[in-house]
Parts: C-alpha cells; structure tokens; sequence
C-alpha cells in the first residue's frame, strides 16, 4: 500500500477536481502492474494498473482510495475490476464522495470480488485531504509556508530576507509548490520581491496557478508574474476597476473582484471562486499580513514552518504572520500534531491546523465489517 | 568521566569564580569515593573524593579538569594526590587559567603519578564554558531563555502571555535559573508581570540573583523582586538618582550605577560590574527589548528557545528578541549548532552562539602528547 501511496502522489497536482489515487495489482507476492490518477480526465489509477499488468485474471488489486462506481468522465472502475476477473481488492480507505462511499466496494462484492478495507488508513486518508474538505465543506485546502529566523523574522529592519533559510529548504518549498494547484502572495510580496512563483529545483510538470490579492489595485506593471497571464490569477476588491485590473484582464489574466470587509478581502468568498476555478489545493507563501489574514479567518490547514537557527532581532524587522492575531492565548491556533524535519541547519516544523483525515478514517472504520477480513 | 561530569554539575551556581568540577576514586574497576566542587572556599572536588574514598593508595582519579597546582582558597589538589599516593590520574581538560595551564599536569608527573589527558573532552570543556570565557575575556557568560508560538510572539496584542508554553518547558526555565548565578529581566518585564524570578519546581538550594535593568527608574513600588532586596541588583542609569534607586538602595538591593548610551545601558560596563561582583553566569529572560539589546552588544553565548506549536498572529503582538537587529541577513547572529528537545508539545530549540570549548580543546590536544597514551 506504500508503493500505491508513492504512485499516488505522481498525480498531485494534475488530477483536481479528482483525488490522486495510486494502485497495484499483485499476483504470487510480486507487483505485475502499476498505475495512479495522472490527470483529471484521464484513466483512474485502478485501469493503468490493470493495462500496465496486461492479463489480470484471480489476481489481486490493492488501491489508495474504494474504486467508483459511478460514471464520471471515465466509465466506473469498478465495473473492469469484475470484467478482468481480478479476485481480491485490498482497499486503503473509503471514498468519501456521497455518490461513492462504500457504493463500489458493495458492488465489487455483489460480483463475487472478495474485498477488504482499511490498509494503512491513515496514509492513504492524508492523500485526499484536499478532496475530503471539499466534499466536507466546499473549500479549498490551504497549506502555508513561512521560512523565518528563530526569532520569527521573515527580514531585516532593512527589508533584507535574502536568504535566511538555506538553498536545501528553498528546495523544499519549490516541491511543495509543485504539488499545489496554485501558489497564493499578497501584492507586498510582489512589490518587494518581483518572484516568479514557478517551480524550481525540483522536477515537475505542474506549474501552478500564481494568485495575487491585492484590493486596492497597487500591482506594478511589468512585475514578472505579468508574463505568463494565463497563470495569473489577480484578486481584487469587487467592483473596483484599477489601471491594474484593467492591464491584467487585458493581457489574459484570470482577474476575480471579491467583496471587502473593512478593506480586506473576504477569503471565504475568495475561497469558493477558487473552487469553481478547481482550485483545491492552494499553498500561501506570504508575507506576514497574507498568512495572519489566513488565520484570522481559519482557513489556514497545514503549516510549514521552516526555521534557520540565527537571530535577525529589530523592534522594525518584519514579522511573520501578523493579520490581527488572537485575543488570548487561548484562542491560538493550535497545531495537532508537529513533525520536525532538518535541512541542512534549518529545522521544518510542519503539522495541521485541522484534521479531514478524521472523517474518512471513521467512514472507513463503519464499513470495515462489511468487507472480509484482512490482516 | 561522564558520573564526574554528573557529579560536577551538583555544584553548579555555588562554586564562583571557581570552576564547577567532579570527580571519582576507582580501584579495581569500582567506584570507590566520588565528589565534587561544591562551593566556593571549600574542598576542591579530588580531595573530596580521596576522602569520600579513604584510602587511596595505588587507586586511579578520574577528574573532569585538570587538578589545580596553585594555593587559592584552599591548597593545591596536586599535593593531595601525590601524598595520597593515588597511582594514575585520569584527566578530561587543560585548566585555561594561566596560573595552571599544564602546571598541575607537570608537577603531577614530576612525583610518579602516571598522567593521562583528553577524556571526554568536548563534555568536560562545555562544563566550564563560563569559566573560560571569564578567564579569556573577563565577561559573564549569557544564556538567554524565550518561550514563544511558532511565529515568534511572546504575547498577544492585548499582551496576554500565560501560558505559550507547556509546564514542562516552564520547569525546564526553572532548572535553567537553578544553574545560573544570576536571572535577568527588564523593567517592561516587571512592570507587567510582577515575577519573583525564584527557582521553583525543580530541587535546588541555590537562589540566584535577580538582575532588573531599569535606566528611566520605573521600578514599580511593592513588586515582588524588592521582598527579597539582597537578592536584587538593580541597574538604573549612572548618576540618576530616581525614587526607586533611592527606595531600593534603602532596602538593602544592590543598586549599580552603569552609563548609558542613546538611553540604553552599557551593557559590557554592566557586564565588568557584574564579574567584580563574581556573577559569572546569567539567564536573560526577557521581553523582546531585552533580549534584543544583547543581542546588539554581541553578548549572547547560549540560546534556549522554546517554541510552542501554535499561532498568536497579530501585527500589535509582542515580538520576542527585538531592540537594533541587524542591517541585512548575512549580518544575523547564527547559532554554531542546534540542539532539539520536546516538552510535551513544545520544541525546545537550543544551541550555541559563541564556543568557549575551542581554546580549552586546543590547550588539551597540545599538552596531550606530554602526558601518557591513554585510550
């Protein structure tokens, strides 16, 4: 189930609206076929994995996600998992799309297909994490990535920032972009840093949307993202038509108005055109008032927090997620969990801010009796 | 070498200026007497063990630093060891004071005692880290301790502060004070929270200084640190005579009177003060202008930042480490080393800023070669 997990992960980036899904069919302990959800559109990881290995018969399938079995834009999977006479389907979680949702494992098992569920839930429920909060609550799942000092400065007093985190960690955040559907920066960050927001250092084909918000049109003309418009996706206060506005709609730019509240921008009504955009998976990469304006609406999911081991200091430096902030420190935004990893000297403290594994792992977990017995 | 270094630890925050120091009596592959540097004027750790021992002869001593061949408050060790007629001494470091650098080694060998150096060295250096720096630039040694969210925020904006932490990272702060010989905060530090800065829920008998800096005289009447005036040592600006100097010096508090410079206080003539007054070693513990401000002086040898897996936000929150800062990144105070620790759910980031170890392992590695092979 690992090696379908890995597979899995080939598609993210390219399979939205769709989860990535990976899977493997197996026959006398060895791996005879491969395949994962490589785009929206295309073949379901299940079929790859089935065309990869060729002759399927009484072998068995092991996939991330329950097969569908509904018709979408391919036929269901679970329909050529009875037709090739696979004999046993080991399942990692429960589809949590009302259409599906136990629908395909009930249906193989009417088809003499013995199944079981519930193989390393926990992997394979994070690999649609983004999928269920859709499902669940209709918005996008939001990453953020701040690399600061350890004393929470994203600069100097002098606006200098270039760089704190080392080269192995910038690495990092371009993978991280690379399996995002958009990469998110307020015009501050334009202003100052003029980035390209592209994915480097790492190799991928994805190249993700570049959303800039900035209600009060201040985009300078000329600034790098400009160049490739379709990938642009400008945010600005609804109604409000600005030299900036007009400039970017004129070169192709996707250019959304939102309302504003008090001069900001409302993320929640931000959110749900980002949805009909088929924008699910979005990393925000900054400054200090874009990732607080984040928090201060609860939006923010999974935090990346890298930090380098050096003190910048300044009453005037520039801090990291700033926005409003709580009240209390009781009303802090936890994290549920913490992961520590190490590049070169920096440290990545990374962990969520809400947990949608939860909803597929109890899913799973109510419809594990149904399904034969595994391990 | 590592039950010495355990042992030499006991006497950590009692023995200034000296050294700490431990030691054990091993014959036959046992332990036979153990001890250790326990207070300033009293027994140095070898004569302690060779009486915690008893009978010596032909035994070997294990000591984490070079035994001592001067008369200071008490005579020298290497006397005790050859009358005793100890046969082999194990040794973890040179001593950096020049008045024995060797010496005791020398003499040592000169009677018969079979000599070895270079034990655990590393381990042996950094217990004496404040004492070497003391010797090589005739300043305290700065530790400085914060507690933090994830993205650097001592407080919120409507300064609530209670608690970022985790209980166990708050007793970790209070085992950090157990070994410190003085805890320094700020006048803003007292103003809000009114701390007693004692050492509580770790056992310790030693009770440390509390240092304010106060250059304005803002040192609000009643606040708990003036219970305990001898205790105290307040540092307000020189010649300014406030009603809280007046009040204090009244008391019984040690007030001293340090320059200032555009209206902060000198802190290397602080820091010359402070050794006169044999405080060697010293917790900051805050708030950010504080921290801050030794960081700008250069002054800061050793970091422990606890960082606790939560966001506070908020651009009118309470910055940690704040003061100057620096101009440009390349300029940042870089930690030589990191250390990782959890308590609880908090991460405990800690390292070195300045290493004083160095000179002591080059001594040691140079006189090596004179004394026996050891392993």
């Amino acid at each position: 189930m690992d090696e379908c997990a890995s597979l899995a992960l080939a598609g993210k980036g390219f399979t939205k609206t769709n989860p990535i899904v990976g899977a493997v069919i197996v026959r006398d302990g060895k791996i005879i076929g491969r395949g994962w959800h490589t785009e929206y559109g295309k073949a379901h990881a299940e079929v790859m994995a089935i065309a990869d290995a060729g002759e399927v018969r009484g072998a068995d399938l092991y996939v991330t996600l329950e097969p569908c079995s509904h018709h979408g834009k391919t036929p269901p999977c679970v329909n050529k998992i009875i037709e090739t006479g696979i004999k046993r389907v080991f399942v990692g979680v429960v589809d949590p799309n009302p259409v599906n949702a136990g629908n395909g494992l009930d249906i193989l098992m009417e088809h003499g297909v013995e199944v079981f569920l519930g193989y390393r839930e926990e992997l394979c429920a994070a690999l649609i994490e983004d999928f269920t909060k859709r499902i669940l609550i209709g918005l996008p799942y939001y990453s953020l990535k701040t690399a600061t000092s350890i004393d929470g400065k994203l600069a100097t007093r002098t606006k200098d920032s270039k760089w704190i985190s080392s080269s192995s960690s910038r690495a990092y955040a371009h993978y991280l972009r690379s399996v995002s559907d958009a990469v998110l920066v307020g015009v501050n960050t334009v202003i100052k840093d003029d980035p390209q927001l592209t994915v480097r250092d790492v190799h991928s084909e994805n190249d993700p949307y570049k959303i800039v918000l900035d209600p009060h049109g201040r985009m300078p003309e000329g600034s790098k993202l400009e160049e490739n418009p379709d990938k642009l996706i400008y945010v600005t206060e609804k109604g409000a038509e600005t030299s900036a506005s007009s400039r970017l709609r004129a070169k192709g730019a996707n250019v959304l108005g939102i309302s504003c509240i008090n001069g900001s921008l409302d993320l929640r009504e931000l959110s749900g055109k980002l949805i009909e955009m088929k924008i699910m998976n979005i990393l925000i990469e900054g400054g200090g008032e874009t990732a607080g304006s984040f928090f201060d609406a609860d939006l923010v999911d999974k935090g990346y927090f890298v930090i380098a081991p050096k003190i910048i200091g300044g009453r005037d430096a520039v801090m990291t997620v700033t926005g409003k902030g709580v009240e209390l420190v009781s009303g802090a935004k936890e994290m549920l969990e913490t992961d520590i990893r190490h590049f070169e000297n920096d440290i990545l403290i990374s962990g969520r801010f809400a947990d949608y594994r939860r909803h597929v792992l109890d899913l799973t977990e109510k419809l594990r009796n149904r399904c034969s017995r595994g391990l």
